[in-house]
């Protein structure tokens, strides 16, 4: 792993750049799989799973018996855990729902927003070598505190047709509505179009490989919403002498290992710490089953001195990091400073890897930069707020006169003549 | 316009089909525009200022001494009127702003989130006609609000090269941090990709014309996000017969007068109704000077008499309107079984114009539809969140074995690492 030593600023953006694994022709595969699943609905998702997920489900729906079996091949003590991260998730989402107060703008004039759920919103959870169940969790649960009445759940098949009893316990257990053995691009397209079997959806969470997110990406053409852009998973750590090389080196990792396209960064004001936390990466990263990846992903990554922690926050905020761990004497004051950053975690012993599963905060994040414009999954990312205005007879007459002349000068006479056949009604009682 | 009675609900969807404008050719030519100011800059500008707006301006950004004599140029009664708006606007916004409380969500782990403004934002406000300054009013006092530290706009200049008084006194009075002559999809493109002149923004609102929208949908692609999907304006009124026949139809013409793809709907439950209100339309169009512009968007729009006023709700959440005012005598019962709308007019008075201006509350809102899964703009729109958490030594004891076992469970060894080397450090404290 790198050491830089004191980049000066204009060299900052050549360290942070990310990652860009995307090509041309992902887009026109893509383009193909939405055309196909839009035109021939079911039938095109079990051409497709036979030909990427290398089996054709006998059907897609996952039924009842399958769900409930699930609960009896998950052992207890896992359950005791995802128990304990569920709840927490739904302590921290919960607080998230707000009742704004009404508004008395003028006199006679009321106004006030509500919260409504979205109706049915699809999840999509990636399979693959590993079942990421801490993915339904933190969909499902905010989607249920949000009141959707129905969540939808799209996962690929393993070679057996079947899906990950961890994956259909965990979608139990949080209320989807529905689980869907159906992956990739295609699945995205399902519960954009909807097919015969899988229901078109108001809104598509979740993550992915390149096909998914690009699909994400296209059926936003479509008017089908999606949570937010995607991309590789981040980690930037800023320390002073007070951090742990260990901790730091295995946190470090922990994201490393996600993907080759990962990247991770300790800025630090500490010369000696950079050292030190590159002899625990070496050391530590020949543990990890996931080593290769992890390794790849260092590649384009470093350990960069700054000659301050001003300077390591004015490089954070440049990146928005998905992750930001502080690991400083005083970890409040540098958490004020940061103003774009996806999900921050105060001292040493907060560790990333336990907000991906249990602290109670979302682990679905902006990456590639959006932490400058976008929050990450909440609540709010399964609502819609719609606003409401009462207007009295006495309201009209106080606002009135100024809706009419703030018409006339836009050359909106219709505008303008709503407000005058109230007012002149007023004028005749 | 046409009345429809008692449709069922197979014919709904025919009633409720919006007006497609987009051809093929906008995004050819929109293409061209992006590429083109992406990679020249001011020059492309001035050059798309000349061909569209038939001036080259001297220059882009409007100096402050054009706005500073903007003020003298605004009627005394003006200001006074906007002044009430922006007040108005002000209360509602900012009552939309909430410090969400800590949570322990397992002893030692505290999760929160803080409200942070988007760095620079961009405004785009459209020329032709009229000046639309309430649309500055409604994106740059929610920006204000959210602290956003630069508000930049554009909007075309005029056939001088001037931008009207009236938007840059508004601005002004906004705190718009500055103004750039430039219109139509060049201006989106300049703000997304940044110019010599203009400044790239980290999120882009607005409305436009076709080739603005569709510049705003492309624009994301490169990662500039934007307020929502837009379209042609709607208005739904629900009425039963305490409803007024004169307002009903000045409200619906209010709306129709927007464009000839604006869509307008009455839903009355009373088969009399239906025929008073046109009645009152076919008057009340005569004295419109944009007559023409509402008699054609009539032609997509109904009087629709239903069975009920259940129905006429139900109609209205499948439609999804941009605009509902509800005329019966018992409004807040309809109002509370809404769940697809943008903004919602309660009672008799509650015009829709009222909240075009001044009731307070904001005008920039799902079309289209998608007020099934966005809201309209707010000072959440100009703001991220992000997650913080806290794991003290304690915490990290009660929640860490959760996460081994999580992380393990989903093949992650270097998340559960993470875990481990705090844990196995504890034990030796």
């Amino acid at each position: 792993m790198k050491i830089v030593l004191n980049p000066p600023e204009n060299e900052w953006e050549l360290l942070f750049r990310r990652s860009e694994m995307e090509k041309a022709w992902i887009e026109e595969k893509v383009r193909n799989i939405l055309t196909r699943v839009r035109s021939e609905g079911d039938n095109a998702l079990f051409e497709f799973s036979e030909k990427y997920d290398g089996v054709r489900p006998e059907n897609l729906k996952v039924s009842i018996e399958e769900i409930s079996e699930s609960a009896k091949l998950v052992p207890q003590e896992l359950k005791d855990a995802i128990s304990v991260a569920k709840e927490n998730i739904e302590k921290f989402h919960s607080a998230q729902l707000f009742e704004e107060p009404v508004t008395e703008t003028s006199a006679g004039v009321k106004c006030w927003r509500k919260n409504v759920a979205i109706g049915r919103v699809g999840i999509y959870v990636p399979g693959g070598s590993a079942p990421l169940f801490s993915t339904v969790l933190m969909l499902a649960v905010p989607a249920k505190i949000a009141g959707c009445q129905e969540i939808i759940m799209c996962t690929p098949p393993n070679s057996e047709g079947k899906v990950n009893p961890l994956m259909l316990y965990t979608a139990f257990i949080t209320g989807v509505t529905s689980v869907y053995r159906c992956g990739g691009a295609q699945a995205i397209a399902a519960m954009a179009f909807g097919t015969e079997s899988i229901p078109g959806v108001d809104k598509i969470f979740g993550p992915g490989n390149q096909y998914v997110t690009k699909a994400k990406e296209m059926v936003q053409v479509y008017g089908v919403p999606v949570d937010m852009p995607a991309g590789p998973s981040e980690l930037l750590i800023i320390a002073d002498e007070t951090g742990d090389p260990e901790f730091i080196a295995a946190d470090l990792l922990s994201q490393a290992e996600h993907g080759i396209d990962s990247q991770v960064f300790l800025l630090t004001n500490s010369e000696a710490m950079t050292g030190r936390v590159r002899d625990q990466v070496n050391k530590q990263v020949q543990q990890l089953p996931r080593k290769d990846i992890a390794l790849k992903a260092l590649e384009h990554s470093a350990l960069v001195w700054l000659s301050s922690i001003s300077e390591c926050i004015r490089f954070s905020n440049l990146y928005a990091p998905e992750h930001l761990i502080i690991a400083t004497s005083d970890p409040e004051s540098v958490a004020a400073e940061v103003v774009n950053a996806g999900s921050v975690f105060l001292g040493n012993y907060s560790c990333e890897s336990a907000g991906d599963y249990a602290t109670g905060t979302n682990h679905t994040l902006p990456t590639s930069g959006f932490a400058r414009n976008f929050s990450g999954v909440s609540v709010e990312s399964f609502m819609k707020k719609i606003s409401f205005q009462e207007v009295t007879a006495e309201g009209i007459k106080n606002i009135g006169p100024v809706v009419e002349l703030m018409a006339e000068a836009e050359m909106l006479a219709g505008h303008k003549n709503g407000v005058s056949v109230r007012l002149n009604r007023l004028k005749n009682v």
